[in-house]
């Protein structure tokens, strides 16, 4: 892999998502060798990835080059690798650019689509964890309009104007919430010749509220807010099966529909290697101590989503969200500093909860601050420039921000480009390795 | 294809370049039925592609959604479709989503890379005429230096460094010119630990000037602007044969190199059942009369770059550019409704050359105005304000001119990243229908 020997030592962090990134800023300026791998050479910031899907933002603008956010620091080195297995034993990982040595080895993959097993799901259904995924639903919605438009068949019309989320957390109802906006304000303009009336917007929930994890005040009033935009929220429903066509629950509930999107829930990223018998638990998440080690392992650690780090407060890990992973990501590079530099004993790892939200829609969104919960504009105004602020990057902010603005202004989303057919792909059987490539320019 | 019969004639558009959405901007809001067929839903700003190839603009600033731009107009009709055929005899064209009948046919299905029937050329090199190709040179640009910090070889790092370009038409020169920037000011940032110094980048011409069609001033200077920025411009010669790693020319000259960027030429994207040996012209084009009428056709018309219209001024046609393209799109639209609704004679086509234009990098443009040429600074702030003004889209200006105003403050393009990784689809054999769509998310 090309990474100089030096007298430092090493730190291997595997994944640039929040905490890995916390956490090379961290030690990047410290006497130590830093070595951040990931799968893609950009920092993703998921929680708008909703909006890239529903034509709101350019997917550029919430990605973010890893190489620029740690250019900075010399002792600080980015590969693009997918890491294959950690070999403990000789303080090894294997990747497919192969081999590297750790002093030290942070895993801080994050998590993916948690289907609970069911494989047909998982071959039907859409996700939204990255930024292709988020394209390709992009791709899909459009399509689905676009091919509505020339079928006589209403059943058929009416199955590719369905749109089916399943799970009602906030990416489930950000995205019923944007899709409803859609719906509204853009399809009968777009559309004329259709009677996107019929367009339904369905988000089915296994539990008892929407949201859960936030206040009831919270949960009630973002089920208002998606029932005024005219979203049909089914709870204490559970989907079974979905073959592309007709989605079953465990009710006599069921759905026609060409668009299942399953945001039902997430799973640890784990990897190869670390024994899964001893340490892996609830949510496939890795154990790890209040220090964030890998319970049974001296040198390695795992913050945020793939860490499950249980207290009296948290019987079941933290949540796995962005909060957690960028103060695990800061936590654990303070103690490596100190650790390392001055063989201080660590500070065990306090979770800060420093509040939820979610948004609906234009002016309609919940906040639950650990003292002050709230909802409605204000609460819109402030997601806003939460989001805002943990944007990375100056241009990022400024463009996000413009075309927010325009959106508000304009009711409108311009970004609803088919730049990367879905369907069309999906359906085809592509022969040579040169029309991969081809196909793939659209 | 479901569009309603109604008692207006039916005007045919294919394509929505330049030309096709000036004719049926113009068209629209009269007493005819138009219907505009694209393989794309949205309109793409060409001139712009090649600063999405090097991270200087998000994809999605300069394409903008047909329905869109033309949703106000009740007459109006888009479909997404690929059209295969005409079937002049019984007005018909045939296409992927079904047969449509037209009374009036304009073919505005613009230009393709032309590699002069070297097979081995196209198969191994990279092209830019449209949004997923500017993003897969983009992808592929990058690839190039993540795998020439795995290599020890420093044969195959020069040849990952090591852009040849041929062409130096403005597309060729605005893309050498970016990459000469990108060399300067990004790469020693973001690759410290690879000597970018090494890093060339190549222009090939087969003419004794570059920016062929442009006054003498303006490519002499445009010469000297690369030379500053360190592109080796190669002239009067031709390359011959790439075979993916040896580029050889008709001189001595050869390039070792990963990356070919073929910008020599463009050909008449033409459509089958349009009789060739009438009417098929120089560069491919359709041969049309004074009004845009496809010579040996009553009812069918051409514009933009497919349509070839000879005079004693343009012997082989005007140059295949999006001038030429609006204003043929706009006269059109004028000749038409004048025709369809009073009868009145069509007026023929005369071509205002308002100038022309290639930008080479900060601070560093060309213009040539009828009466006025100049060079630097001025020429390259009214570059940027011509191409804001001919972008489509309020919220498209705003977030292009950001990008640039912050591109230019901070020497940077932050838009680096690679969303879909093109070498690795390239070297796969998708084996599956599920793992095509999969592979595409990247």
């Amino acid at each position: 892999m090309n990474i100089p020997q030096t007298s430092f030592p090493r730190v291997v962090i595997i994944g640039g998502g929040f905490g890995g990134v916390a956490l090379a800023k961290k030690l990047a300026k410290q006497e130590m060798q830093v070595v951040l791998l990931d799968k893609h050479n950009y920092h993703t910031f998921q929680p708008l990835l909703y909006q890239v899907s529903t034509g709101g933002l350019e997917p550029d603008s919430i990605a973010y080059p890893i190489r620029k956010i740690l250019s900075k620091y010399p002792n600080f080195y980015f590969r693009l690798a997918h890491v294959d297995a950690v070999d403990s034993a000789t303080n090894t990982i294997q990747t497919d650019i192969g081999p590297l040595k750790y002093d030290y080895l942070v895993l801080a993959t994050g998590s993916s689509t948690n289907f609970f097993g069911n494989k047909e799901i998982e071959a039907n259904s859409m996700i939204m964890k990255t930024v292709p995924e988020a394209l390709n639903l992009r791709s899909l919605i459009l399509e689905n309009f676009e091919e509505a438009l020339l079928t006589d068949s209403l059943d058929r019309q009416d199955a590719l104007m369905n749109f089916v989320i399943v799970g009602a957390g906030p990416t489930g109802v950000e995205l019923a919430g944007a899709l409803a906006e859609i719906k509204k304000g853009i399809l009968p303009k777009d559309y004329p010749d259709l009677d996107t009336r019929r367009a339904q917007i369905n988000i089915v929930q296994s539990g008892d509220s929407i949201l859960k994890g936030m206040s009831a005040k919270a949960s009630e009033k973002a089920e208002d807010y998606l029932e005024d935009l005219g979203v049909h929220v089914w709870k204490n429903t559970r989907v079974t099966s979905y073959d592309g066509d007709l989605v079953t629950t465990n009710t006599d509930l069921t759905f026609n529909t060409a668009t299942l999107i399953w945001a039902a829930g997430v799973k640890g990223e784990t990897i190869k290697g670390i024994d899964a018998k001893d340490c892996i638990t609830f949510s496939n998440r890795f154990k790890v101590n209040e220090f964030n080690k890998v319970e049974g392992y001296e040198n390695i650690f795992a913050i945020g989503d793939v860490a499950c780090m249980t207290s009296e407060e948290y019987p079941q890990g933290h949540p796995m969200v962005a909060q957690v992973a960028i103060q695990q990501g800061k936590h654990l590079g303070e103690n490596l500093v100190s650790f390392l530099e001055s063989k201080n004993q660590m500070v065990p790892f306090q979770y800060k909860d420093k509040g939820t939200m979610a948004t609906v829609g234009r002016n309609k969104a919940v906040v639950d601050m650990p003292n002050y919960k709230f909802q409605g504009m204000f609460a819109w105004f402030v997601w806003m420039f939460v989001h805002l602020f943990f944007l990375i990057g100056f241009r990022n902010r400024v463009v996000v921000f413009t075309n927010w603005v325009y959106n508000y202004i304009r009711f409108d989303r311009e970004a609803r480009l088919i730049i990367r057919p879905y369907k069309k792909y999906k359906n085809t059987l592509v022969s040579s390795p040169k029309n991969t490539a081809e196909d793939v320019t659209g």
